[in-house]
């Protein structure tokens, strides 16, 4: 077996035996197979596809390239959620406490933002204190003592999945779904979890812009995940609009404090109940999705979920105190609010532009390099169907550059459209596969 | 621009502009480029095709890459010829100094043998002191001085073919027609011809097993090349069986050089004829063609191409002597002979059978990095349509190592078909594009 046979094997749409897989992983990371061999084969299977099995033994090469986490002693079920990938979407700072009050443990392995779409860790580091770069023995043990943890991915776990997604990033084959669910699900698996709860976004804001896609990716997703002996359920949710009322990383953890509090914008509280759910439900199957969500919402509104991300945050190294004063989080120098030129009813409130509008303020990536300024973002005062008052605010945009703002005033445009007619307001919960 | 987004515009089956090319090249060159985007690249030009202008601009960025060659003082038309490869295709080895003594001058820049079909530069160096490894300096001035110099590929010229090429053999991307028209050009251009006649070559023991297919070739090597600007023409030639009755490099000098005598094989004697023609006809257009065919004709009898080889071999530190005494070339010191079973007719002597005993007697490289044995190869007796009796020698092979023999005894069997009914003798010259 060459590099060379298994690149044109693929050029030519034939299906690789797990060996032939196992030779690529294995080869690259050890160097005997060449990053341009690599990325030829990308190219390859980017055009031609993977199957099912190949995707699987992708997968599980990916896994086993590196680290596998156990937490010994620990008696509880191991779950865990993943999201595609959002504007406004804090939904992990709530789940994994919340989730940590319901009889299972969360050890929790998340991204950064790139794009118009933020990410966990850089919202946790809004956090003064909070370190998201725990050695594994650190995460381990956090997980074993407050059964909830989270961190970003580590050269220790699926080492293959890292390179190849190194390389994907600069060689134009990032968009493809197999190779999207091998990095997805390796990273995932190799947290040592037996339950994935995966929230697909659908609508302009996200990766899978139409249900279709979305729908497709989930189902491989939920296929692979099964095939590696995982519990798998995938959420389609809307991403239409931005989740919630919050874009940028200080704001977000406002947001998800407000929930945790047993508030927040009803959207955000609703797809947190809803992953929540089917995450306890799935560990703990005895019991029922209902009496599950029941638990969650509970554990909302008694404070139990709010002590939780407390203890989490301290175990972190966080400044605790935030929970219960969250002015103590950045803010930016200067605010400006846009407001409505009309009276009528908002019909979009377009998810990529606003992602955008954060990004362009400072709150995200333009490159993996750029640097974040975790105070800076956008408030949403309306969401799609609000009744819409000439000259009321439709968001507040945080920031402290004037030039950025200036940068953005074009965006904001796109961003809102209101006509005359009353629209309903669009489901949250597109479909569950379960 | 950035790389990503060309590998992305040719992934998703977008055409390129010329600056899009020049920066793809130019960056591979530069190091701005890293060679795991340019593979990307190539897997995704594979795949998606480049049109009729991207192959040209592609071809043009590799010429001026580097040097492109002149020859001050030179009064000449300058004029050259390339094959695609082939089985015992010792052409260049007539055809070069033939030219070279009707009026034409010929800066040939040839290759090396791989897998079943031989090389020029290999042939070349069988002939003792021979060196293929002139600077680009001695090479003009042979030119200059001696009407023809033959040479193998060096660093200054189409460096980015160079480039490209490296990395198209170790990532399954070498069979793509745009490709290989841009690598085939780039150097012959980069020679500083005016006119190009290719011996594009079809059947079993070809790139191109098919006539479609080397038609195919043979007409966007021929397009491309006038978009160019150069006089372009192409001939089609069988390689069902291998070309003449040697097989093997030093074999191969001696058959060039029966033909440099007038006498030799009739269809290497033709097809060099014919190239040659072509060659002389559009280099020296006064000439029509049947004129310019009976002037070859008239050298190759008088010994004048002869003279002018043992002048091109002196000058480029060869042993003349062997153009008059060509036992002092290499020899095997064992010989077998492969006879006939049965009286019949030969139907298939098959080329790439043939030429894959010729390289697993020691003739060629499986790799390039393998040595080769100059003195090794196959004699044909019979060729396809003579007719054979029981017992009848219809191979002679040429080796040292009786394990080789062995090794190659099922091929043999593979190689040659007789029968009761008489076959006409294949066509040598298919067609020509002019």
């Amino acid at each position: 077996m060459t590099a060379a046979e298994i690149i044109r094997k693929k050029r030519d749409a034939g299906s690789h035996d797990p060996e032939e897989i196992r030779f690529l992983v294995r080869g690259a990371l050890s160097g005997e197979i060449h990053d341009y061999q690599v990325s030829a084969w990308l190219m390859a299977a980017f055009l031609r596809g993977l199957d099912a099995a190949e995707t699987w033994a992708l997968t599980r090469e990916f896994v086993e390239s590196g680290v596998v986490m156990d937490y010994p002693g620990l008696d509880l079920p191991l779950v865990d959620k993943h999201s595609t990938g959002g504007v406004g979407d804090k939904t992990s700072l709530v789940v994994a406490p919340l989730v940590g009050v319901c009889g299972c443990a969360v050890p929790m392995i998340s991204g950064r933002g790139l794009g118009h779409t933020g990410g966990t860790l850089d919202k946790l580091e809004a956090i003064p204190g909070f370190r998201t770069d725990l050695s594994l023995d650190e995460f381990r043990h956090n997980v074993q003592e407050h059964g909830v943890a989270l961190i970003g991915a580590t050269a220790q776990l699926a080492p293959g999945d890292r390179y190849f997604y190194r390389l994907r990033d600069v060689t134009a084959t990032v968009e493809s779904v197999p190779l999207i669910v091998a990095s997805i699900l390796s990273k995932k698996v190799a947290e040592g979890i037996e339950v994935l709860v995966l929230d697909v976004k659908t609508g302009a804001g996200a990766f899978m812009e139409d249900l279709e896609s979305a729908r497709y990716l989930a189902g491989e997703l939920v296929k692979t995940g099964r095939r590696l002996g995982k519990t798998m359920v995938a959420v389609i949710s809307d991403m239409t609009q931005p989740l919630g009322c919050q874009i940028g990383n200080a704001l977000e953890v406002r947001e998800a404090i407000e929930v945790l509090q047993g508030g927040g914008p009803s959207d955000t509280r609703l797809l947190c109940l809803e992953l929540a759910a089917w995450m306890i439900h799935r560990g703990r199957p005895r019991l029922s999705l209902e009496e599950a969500r029941a638990l969650a919402s509970r554990q909302l509104d008694n404070g139990e979920a709010l002590a939780k991300f407390r203890e989490l945050v301290t175990a972190q190294g966080g400044q605790g105190a935030i929970v219960d004063d969250p002015s103590l989080l950045a803010r930016t120098a200067q605010r400006f609010e846009y407001t409505a030129s009309a009276k009528g009813y908002l019909h979009h409130a377009r998810a990529d532009v606003l992602g955008r509008c954060a990004l362009l303020l400072g709150a995200g990536r333009r490159n993996a390099a750029d640097s974040i300024d975790h105070a800076a973002g956008v408030t949403l005062h309306k969401k799609v169907g609000d009744e819409v008052e000439k000259g009321e605010v439709l968001a507040t945009l945080h920031y402290d550059d004037p030039l950025r703002l200036e940068q953005i005033r074009p965006l904001l445009k796109q961003a809102f459209r209101a006509g005359p007619e009353p629209v309903k307001q669009p489901g949250l919960i597109c479909e569950v596969i379960s």
